[in-house]
């Protein structure tokens, strides 16, 4: 398991490393809500999105020979640019295996960050046998997405940041609301803040086509959807939770909400609006859920994580000419 | 004039009312420009732009004979936001004077804080003509839109706040650059940063086509452009530097930068890329000056003010269009 220590010495590794993300408000989105509403925007992040915490966390523990050997990782796209910088930054060379339906601004991102990308077809290609090749090829370490110590720890320093910033500014959020996908920013952030107050609950955000956890969740054990049905929400696209991942979680989340595609889209155009923030689909699950009312709050201090901001043009824009209006 | 202490009082004022925004950095801008600099999003400001600050610090100052007559403003959009929301807290009637090209999402802004907005045909009526009317009529005070001390001081509390949060980061800048319209952001800015450290230099930058700052320095006096080339900054198309403020700026503003319509939009779509963040044109062009080289910055720390982030969904498209890459 992991401990609220663990975090406490990722944080201070990557003091000065990562970005410390502000804790912003909306007067506006306080208004609509009847509540108060911190926004831990990790779109702000190096790379943008949270992913590089976990990469750089596990990749500082690499030693001398396993660093010359460099990395391999598998992803659509924000674990792969957390994982090309914090290479670079540490110097050691890195393979990404991405798929080539992967968001164009994550390819061209993880490219611009020095990392040999290897494209493949999710259809016909399998993405762990490919990374286990070349890793077996050149003795690289394979970097998981969520499903390590090291890379939950490393995504538990947004929940130990929050918790802080919370109390620098004389408040303890009631409820956290965080994106879910693999479950690993999701682990590390409930083993933060339920170490630090018990009584905040919190939520994890699934899209409805990829509610493995939710489903988890009412079954009582680890659920394997088929994932066919497609999501805006790439970012979010695991068919299960993690091992690791899933003993924390099935443990400190409350409850699992879920939000539509439609919903999601209005949730990038009101971050657009009124927040003036880039959200990208995976990264706006828990402000759809607050907007479109999955959980009740008024009254309550509510924290949620943006977890990254890496769309495309074409597709904000498609979101903004859906929801023009608020 | 104005003094820092002014600027004190005014921050003093505006404590808990509006957002302290944060300083923000950015690896990858650092990395372009050789340099170390710190971002201050006005744009996550209530209404999305700084004019709030301004706004509220001038409303707060009214009598309470005063604030039952209410106030009258005229602007393109920030200004109408800033005193629409300060005299919605303070809770007093507002009219705003807009013209009917103003950008679509700051006439419904102004609309939904609770203003009454007469629009005016930018080329066939006079907004000063139509608001001294209103003023007459009703007894509503003038706020003017960068001309006032007030005005100036409430602006003046983010070069106040940048001073002391780069202190709190254990640096100074050795540049700030600021977006100048009519000068007031300018004026109280570089009174701040001056005051607090005389070495950083302070530049405003401004549309190629709407160079009134830049040709009034060269001239050695405040000289009136002719204004009808267009610009996309909506936000900074005063035709001359204020009186007030250019008696400031004049003293402390080292040199103006202009940036092109090209770089404007370059700078909005590199802000959507790179920094998560949604910028509008006016508040976009310190951005575009360093992008674009306006302006040696190797080795230095640099802060720049963007300033706002209301822009239309269809302008923001377009820019993603056009500069899709770095």
């Amino acid at each position: 398991m992991v401990t609220l220590q663990d975090i406490e010495q990722a944080a201070t590794r990557l003091d000065g490393v990562v970005v410390k993300t502000p804790l912003l408000q909306s007067a506006v989105l306080n208004e609509r809500t009847e509540s108060k509403i911190y926004l831990k925007p990790e779109n702000l992040q190096h790379i943008g999105a949270f992913k590089f915490r976990g990469a750089y966390n596990r990749l500082s523990q690499l030693d001398a020979a396993a660093r010359v050997k460099g990395v391999v990782a598998f992803s659509s796209g924000n674990h792969a640019q957390g994982v090309a910088y914090a290479a670079k930054l540490l110097e050691l060379p890195a393979t990404i295996v991405m798929p080539t339906d992967a968001p164009e601004i994550k390819l061209a991102g993880t490219r611009s960050l020095g990392a040999e990308v290897r494209l493949y077809d999710r259809h016909n290609e399998s993405r762990e046998q490919i990374a286990a090749d070349i890793a077996e090829d050149r003795g690289a370490t394979l970097v998981p997405a969520f499903d390590d110590p090291y890379i939950i720890t490393g995504q538990g320093t947004v929940g130990f940041e929050l918790m802080h910033q919370s109390a620098d500014l004389q408040t303890m959020p009631d409820v956290v609301l965080s994106p879910a996908g693999g479950g690993g920013l999701l682990a590390g952030v409930s083993t933060a803040v339920k170490a630090i107050n018990p009584q905040t609950e919190v939520y994890g955000v699934e899209p409805e086509s990829f509610d493995d956890h939710w489903q988890s969740q009412r079954a009582g054990e680890r659920v394997r959807i088929d994932g066919t049905t497609p999501t805006l929400c790439d970012a979010l696209m695991a068919t299960t939770p993690g091992e690791i991942t899933w003993s924390i979680n099935s443990q400190l989340v409350k409850e699992y909400l879920r939000v539509s595609e439609d919903e999601v889209r209005h949730a990038i155009s009101f971050a657009f609006r009124y927040l003036k923030l880039v959200v990208e689909p995976g990264g706006a699950v828990a402000l759809a859920a607050i907007l479109h009312n999955k959980i009740a709050l008024a009254g309550k201090h509510c924290c949620l994580v943006l977890s990254g901001g890496n769309i495309d043009g074409s597709l904000l824009a498609d979101c903004l000419a859906r929801y023009p209006e608020p």
